[in-house]
């Protein structure tokens, strides 16, 4: 099995998590997404959307998309469970990670704001835009855990919503989002994470191919 | 249990497909976006987030996001199953279904071509962003098909990636993306869904409120 990623790709370091918490063992390959690499030749043969993460299976079985491998390596290896509880609470689990991976991730990507820059919005706007997105993402995020968090975003165990979570906060920081002012619960939900292993050796900067 | 949605939001168009498919009966509200309905505070009481679609389920229980809501759904009304197969036929199922739900439909949905307008994009410039986004997002759906297309996206029977399709396709049409042209075989798909019931019913122009 392996990873096909990059550390500063926030959907890459949802999957590190998962695996990381399930100790499933696999190699890793890195593409530096600035410089194009997810887009060479050698790359779309095995994953021709030219897109990170891919979960290599071997036998010419690739997986894309991040919550869909998460969901596929909680079903292999079920310990701990990324989606606790009843119906009810997976559903809930799921729409927490949704809101990241759907609403907030794919509107403030790399790719998109290079498409804005594209569009003739200027080097501040574009910043504006990523900011706006995450302010309003996160926000919504918070509301949603109201009724469910505990030490963590739904409950007192890790779920797929933290594998979300702690990822997005690292991109809030890059864009100079304040939310452990603003989401004091989202920076306490961070930091229990980190206190867990499989955040903290899953985080960008400590990534080989942090450089 | 009450679908709090509007008829053409793509999302609620997934859930209608499902609460179809399965036969679940339920009540249904409507709220029309562009007049910002779902943010008036009868509705805010019951979602805070102000979105649609939203299931009620009762006792105060409220679901969001349609991917979740139809998961939830598959989960309490097994039959026909929307996840068939094994774990990897599932992750490619649920791959397919956030390529759309992911990769286009956030990209291009109302409030973010609205926001679009506020940095200054001109109104052709917002129309080409939505095709750019959706012509690009159905090309990858495509070519992730290309190894598990039956009759349907995943086999020959209906799955989860098709009742995100099929309201992404009737999206298309509206921004004047010619799919069926340069991607016969999701045309082909598309028509096949036609023929069953719960797809034909769901349709947006055949809903109470489309006026």
């Amino acid at each position: 099995m392996k990873l096909h990623g990059f550390h500063r790709s926030t959907a890459s370091y949802r999957v590190r998590i998962a695996l990381a918490l399930k100790g499933v063992a696999h190699d890793e390959a890195w593409y530096v997404l600035r410089n194009g690499e997810q887009r060479a030749p050698d790359y779309l043969a095995l994953n021709p959307q030219g897109l990170v993460p891919a979960l290599e299976l071997g036998e010419g079985h690739l997986l894309t998309q991040s919550l869909a491998i998460c969901e596929y390596l909680d079903e292999l290896w079920p310990e701990p469970p990324l989606l606790p509880g009843d119906a009810f609470a997976k559903a809930r689990i799921r729409a927490l990670a949704q809101v990241i991976a759907c609403d907030i991730h794919p509107v403030q990507n790399l790719k998109i704001l290079a498409r804005l820059k594209g569009f003739g919005v200027d080097d501040a706007g574009v910043e504006r835009w990523a900011q706006i997105t995450i302010e309003e993402g996160l926000a919504a995020y918070d509301t949603l855990i109201a009724s469910c968090a505990g030490r963590f975003s739904a409950g007192d165990t890790v779920t797929l919503a933290d594998l979300c979570l702690v990822p997005q906060l690292a991109n809030a920081r890059r864009f100079g989002v304040d939310y452990a002012t603003r989401l004091p619960r989202l920076a306490a939900i961070e930091a229990a994470c980190f206190e867990i292993e499989a955040f903290a050796s899953s985080r960008p900067e400590v990534q080989p191919d942090a450089g």
